[in-house]
């Protein structure tokens, strides 16, 4: 079960394993200094590599029922203004739950190029009406990257299938957030062999680009989690399918958590989301 | 363990991958884009495939008993007419759990064909006077589907055992719920060794159409599980010996969850559950 | 490590399989259907197969110490009058936990011969007052049934060993009850090999005949667990004895759970529990 | 892996079986039968077998703060008076653990030679000032037993070196309570393959005779775990590397749980520790 | 599975067990018995063996937003104040998590010579506005030691690399905590078994000498983990990387527990700390 012999070890690998490391760390650290920009782009946020971002999963208190309604009714200007205000360290996206999850009613999705931008926006929104009345049911963590195996270089036809179709479908109503684990065994895995898995992987998703969009967060020793996996879709039925063909292949089989919580909620402006919970 | 050779997957399948997977997506969302009706017909929902099932208990607060008598009491005639607003878009059934479970005094079952009319429902229903002293407690979504494996062409004998006997039985006095989840090692089977455990599984079941009635729900990527399989009788001790049965079989040993939460109540009409919450 | 072949299964069995299993439903249904007595009595509910057991644990909430002296002083005739009013439908015992258990002051251990009159009186508890300032922690539902294993056919030895001893100790103070869940492979061998382990099983409790009382609830499906073992006892050094025993043989290699929670208490009328609650 | 033939069973050996428990009982039930004295002496119960140890873990809720100084103040004479009032019936100590544990303040440990002894003291704790203002966060129960293996006559050279040391650091500051669950593979092994194990399990604790005090208690069917292990000491680094020692042998591998929770407190004497809470 | 012979224990091993046991611990008690300084000194406790570190995590009530203004801006400078009083016994750092973490919104890292000091401070926290207003949500107890197995005898070249390189990053915003739990295998390995494997998992974080800090307890037996990880980095994906490093190594097969929870915060005054969850 163990990849490494003991004696090998001991025997004068230390000096390669520790060269190699350090040469591992240059070329990420090179590809993940994003230039900061003084004002956030929407377009080129959502499309690169070394963002972060924040999923917030907030439940209403039964107070908040009690609340004036005027005081309720003024919660979603209130959020406006406090988006409005920090627009040039965070971009954020607010989603309705209540009715289709148990533990919360909203949720935030923040990006920022600094972790501690996105932590001042989620602390100021504490300490507004809404945020008051609302307790913390969830917390993700996770940074983009480039692609980690369906390269051009590693993988060149399934890269080539990434980016022969795009969404063409209405804009999507749905929204759905999955937080992955893997074990040990997928991580302690040569390159090789994780490619072989994640071309399997990718092949049934190909025919999804039409109907489903994707995105990917990794979150390794940031969060207890490895991978936050958000989607948006008009079609629920079709993204089902999609997920019974990522439970069918032998990744899958490397799990130790994938969902847990699957969040399921409708997308909406930051406005119409506080209006709907102030019905 | 695995079921791919990594070297033929690198050697050029990943084509064939692809090509198979757009053709697989191709045939479920033809056989799911349901005709949306103006008006919910309950026979037609209940008996279609590609509608959507949400299942949401339910606890009392404690502030409930200390709320005055006549607010409770007109809690029924409120759902009543809250259900009637909506009808065009939902099909609501409400049972009554109190003294059977620990964690919900009563459950929703909701069935639309889009799911954020089902959404737009039960968020309805937290501003009434019931929802307003409510916690909610579970919530789990689904959708109905034609039958995957036991079909006249995969198997014939025991399709056609399915419709040689109906239920004869009084009218059910019970309903229960099981949510299920699935392991990988079930989701990375062949097609044939699921049909062959689910052979195994549907046999034992055949005997008991005359006094269970049954219904399934696909939850896979929605929710954090693969179905929710619901069951009204008027016989308990049948239906033991069915889950029994059920329990006796291979397709047993993939069950990650079974239940949890069994939820066992009572049927009545809405305003009865509501009524004898209100006592 | 699955039973059956799958080509055996495709090449004819399912006929036969399915016969088998409507035999076998037979045969309990006609052993289940208890007459329904116009009055409960004791002994005999007691002793009858295809009873229902609700077992349902509270804990006091913390406005209990906080209500009026002569509201919980109150609250003892109020259930002694409810178990009144409620004996012919259910036979009621109640114990006291307060002080053994984290998570609950006290339970109740209902017996009916139809489950939705135990949900009837159930639901009017949590109308008294004792039951307005409690919440329940846990519940579980059970059926009693005929010996399925340890009978007179199968295992006469044995058989005949359960029945020459009965309880001589003082009246016991104590209860236990301790839900059992069995995993897949239990259910998945053959009538031999479970009743082979239950005659392990059997054997070392033969000696506890005499110091221990036991009663088995089925709750396979309607339950998140298959049994409910429930024990009564003067001596609990004896009693501890009696489960280390259980402990030591093969067919506890198979439960998923055992216990959690295992529920210790005392055994008094239902006014003494309720006075030594108000105290 | 299952340690009877079924064939074997099935042949006669049953009544083998009966009567060697039938034997198996009559010596522990006769072990355990001690003498109750009409005042607990704190030596004695101590060192006794056959007592009962109750463990109740406390954490006081946000309205003890608000509570008038006065009434903080007079709950350690009030928990004086009480410990003094059961004095006959139990014996008590209490330990501080508010700043080391998350989910509780503080702790008893109740001996006595009937458990229903123990159940009313702590009964009547949850009447008294601090106790109604404090919520219950774990229980735990078990029984003082004689040596199970390392005995004169199954490990002389062990049992001897138990009694070559004693403690001589200064009076412990510190109390770690851990509760321990065994898994079914250890309660299915010989008495000599859990001897073994013991023997591996005991050798490397005597050196630390000198500076940690220890104490066992039995569980098994009577709470949700098998055993409490309780020790005092002054070091806690030396209790740090005794704990280190038992990861590391055979044994740790049947623990299903070891701890979870792990108590760790500081030793006072019951005024103390109220005082402490009332500041 | 077993490493140790049944036989070979009982033939006389015994007494060479326990005379090496005794020798096992004369080694680490002289090894961490450190002077007790009059004043604590950052650098001096920061640096040394044999000192507890205590990390406990709060999440402020709702009541916190509802109290007077004054009040929570008084808290910062009480806070300050209390430092001050117990700056001889104890060495206290705040961090911020709200807005990143679910459970709490601060959390304590205090180190101490003797456990009981750093529990007096924590409890005199809780009696302070903000500790009034905050529920402990975790507490993690530990050691610090000498390195265990890359020392300059064992592993000479790794040792030589750990001093070869410092953090050359600017002043670290971030906080990264992660208890660990390793299996009982890991314990049960031998020291040259556990060797080869760390020096494994110190190979590749060299390279992350220059950019991320870090800090070890040992937590065994005092607490339900067995060690608590800390970091501090002002490069969050630098970190991400190491962290992948480190679950791509065969120690990471015997994680029981590696997170759950991470903590992820922000480095600032104590004051800062304070007046952000004031505002």
């Amino acid at each position: 079960m163990r990849k490494i012999s003991f004696t090998d070890l001991r025997l004068g690998l230390i000096a390669t394993l520790v060269g190699a490391s350090i040469t591992m760390i240059a070329i990420p650290a090179a590809a993940q200094q994003p230039m900061e920009p003084t004002a956030i782009e929407r377009a080129k946020i959502l499309a690169e590599p070394g963002v972060f971002g924040v999923f917030t999963m907030f439940k209403l208190r039964p107070d908040w029922d009690k609340a004036p309604a005027a005081e309720r009714e003024g919660a979603a200007a209130e959020l406006t203004k406090l988006i409005e205000e920090h627009k040039n360290n965070v971009l954020v996206d607010v989603y309705l739950t209540r009715g289709l999850k148990t533990q919360y009613d909203y949720f935030f999705r923040v990006h920022a190029y600094e972790l501690d931008k996105a932590q001042t926006f989620m602390r100021a929104f504490r300490a507004t009406t809404l945020g008051r009345h609302s307790d913390v049911a969830e917390t993700q963590v996770g940074i983009t990257k480039a692609l980690n195996y369906i390269t051009k270089d590693m993988s060149p036809g399934l890269n080539s299938g990434l980016s022969s179709a795009t969404y063409t479908g209405p804009a999507p109503r749905y929204v759905v957030s999955v937080p992955i684990k893997k074990d040990a065994a997928w991580w302690n895995m040569s390159i090789d062999e994780r490619l072989a898995l994640m071309e399997e992987h990718t092949a049934p998703t190909l025919a999804y680009l039409v109907n489903v969009k994707r995105k990917l967060y990794h979150s390794t020793g940031i969060d207890d989690i490895d991978f936050i996996t958000y989607f948006e879709t008009d079609d629920l039925k079709a993204f089902q399918n999609l997920m019974i063909s990522l439970a069918s292949v032998g990744e899958n089989k490397h799990h130790v958590r994938w969902g847990d919580p699957t969040t399921l909620g409708t997308i909406h402006t930051p406005e119409k989301v506080v209006q709907a919970l102030a019905e």
